[in-house]
């Protein structure tokens, strides 16, 4: 950073900052899944660390951010969590790593789970659920370099049975929003919103032009990049794709394969800077 | 179980024909935290081990279930990960095991928690976070032997930040008891509902007498056990302490203190059998 009073760069602002550096919005998914797999890693024990190692290699020139989904991790115990900090380390400095692990407690555990994750596993931001109000988000706030999105709107197709009801005839996803707004008074605190659900996307985007903005929902479940990026309007936002990269291919050319759809999408997101 | 025709028996079930055996409804909450351990754990590296160890051997025989908190196992990493599996193998066969996890992400990645902690780590239940709807919580329900309580209304000062808005005139944790009371078809799905929150439990409780409900809060929080107990009636609710009974004492007898103070709590549980 540039700031010559010491002060702590903000999360929003570190990212606003490596986005313009790097031309790019692209958050790659890491969901390492055994039976998606390319062939080649079918009788590999440290498949976990190779694959997730090459995936990173080979997109890390286009991507701005990482998301580590933890159920694929803690799926494979003790050892998941040991891959997961041997990623950490090739992940470059360029680059956030945010923890998709959607944690959400009363206030004397959720500071377990930030302690676990933003400062002995040194995430630079992680996903949390909301539902369990201030308290349970706050211990992840702590500490304005790191930065927390907290679930809004999801891709998913059970999203409405809580995120559409109304209160106060707006959706409840809604007032999760205006209370983000409030909890990001140290410009460390935003939303998840799912590419699948557009016009909704836009009208939080209109509302919240600064927070933060976390994206999946593009490529595999079906989200338009382009319709995305018009949205967006080119910062602050990351726009996660995780099976349509790692997957792309199942045959030799999976590294190449992943590095051409990263480098695809990275090139759209480059036009809006 | 008795059942001479093979069906699986119930969640249900189960932990009901286990409560009328013990004539017990404590749940003992496993949090271990450093800070507050008795004096003597203070330079003993396996006191994560230790220390439970200890707790469920004193509480055993009051106690019909188990909580462990993951928020203080995922803080040591993988050595907490490690003690988790071995402390599993500790807790007797007449005792429920609860992954206090409060899980909650779309079908794809909710599967691999599934598998994580009902399955590879074969946990009796599991605690989930029902913001992103059914097919979030959908696969923890696959087995109709595995509990899942999903959070509804909890004991915590943030909970009125999303779950008393109001949605067709009642509070949204009203709406999370219907559908949970959908999702209940198999006997095996519950909520977890403050114990700090007394007329509110009791609603619930009316209206919902059969489902399987966790009630935290109680003790440390400050919720009242006789109130509790009044309000739920015997059967197929778990009352859980954690720090009220594993911190009872800092000093060489926290052994006989926490079974102290489980064998009063069950003592009181007893009277409703």
């Amino acid at each position: 950073m540039t700031d010559s009073t010491q002060q702590i760069e903000s999360y929003s602002a570190k990212l606003t900052r490596l986005q313009k550096a790097k031309k790019s919005l692209l958050c790659v998914g890491i969901d390492p899944e055994y039976d998606k797999l390319p062939k080649r890693f079918a009788d590999d024990k440290d498949w976990l660390f190779k694959f997730c190692h090459v995936m990173i290699k080979s997109t890390m020139q286009y991507a701005v951010a990482y998301k580590f989904n933890f159920a694929f991790f803690e799926v494979m115990g003790s050892q998941g969590w040991e891959t997961l900090q041997r990623l950490l380390e090739i992940v470059p400095k360029d680059c956030i790593t945010i923890a998709d692990a959607k944690r959400g407690d009363i206030g004397n555990s959720a500071r377990q789970y930030a302690k676990a994750i933003l400062e002995e596993m040194a995430f630079d931001a992680v996903t949390v659920n909301p539902y369990m109000g201030h308290d349970a988000v706050e211990p992840f706030l702590a500490d304005p370099g790191k930065g927390v999105y907290c679930l809004c709107l999801t891709s998913n197709a059970g999203a409405k049975d809580l995120q559409y009801l109304l209160v106060d005839e707006q959706p409840l996803f809604k007032h999760v929003g205006a209370l983000v707004q409030k909890w990001n008074a140290a410009k460390n605190c935003g939303i998840v919103v799912g590419a699948t659900k557009p016009a909704h996307l836009k009208e939080l985007r209109q509302q919240y032009p600064d927070m933060p903005f976390l994206i999946p929902g593009v490529g595999a479940q079906g989200g338009s990049l382009n319709q995305v990026l018009e949205i967006v309007n080119g910062s602050n936002a990351l726009i996660n794709a995780s099976r349509s990269i790692i997957y792309a291919s199942a045959n030799d050319d999976f590294a190449q394969a992943a590095a051409h759809e990263a480098a695809m999408m990275q090139a759209n997101m480059a036009k809006n800077f």
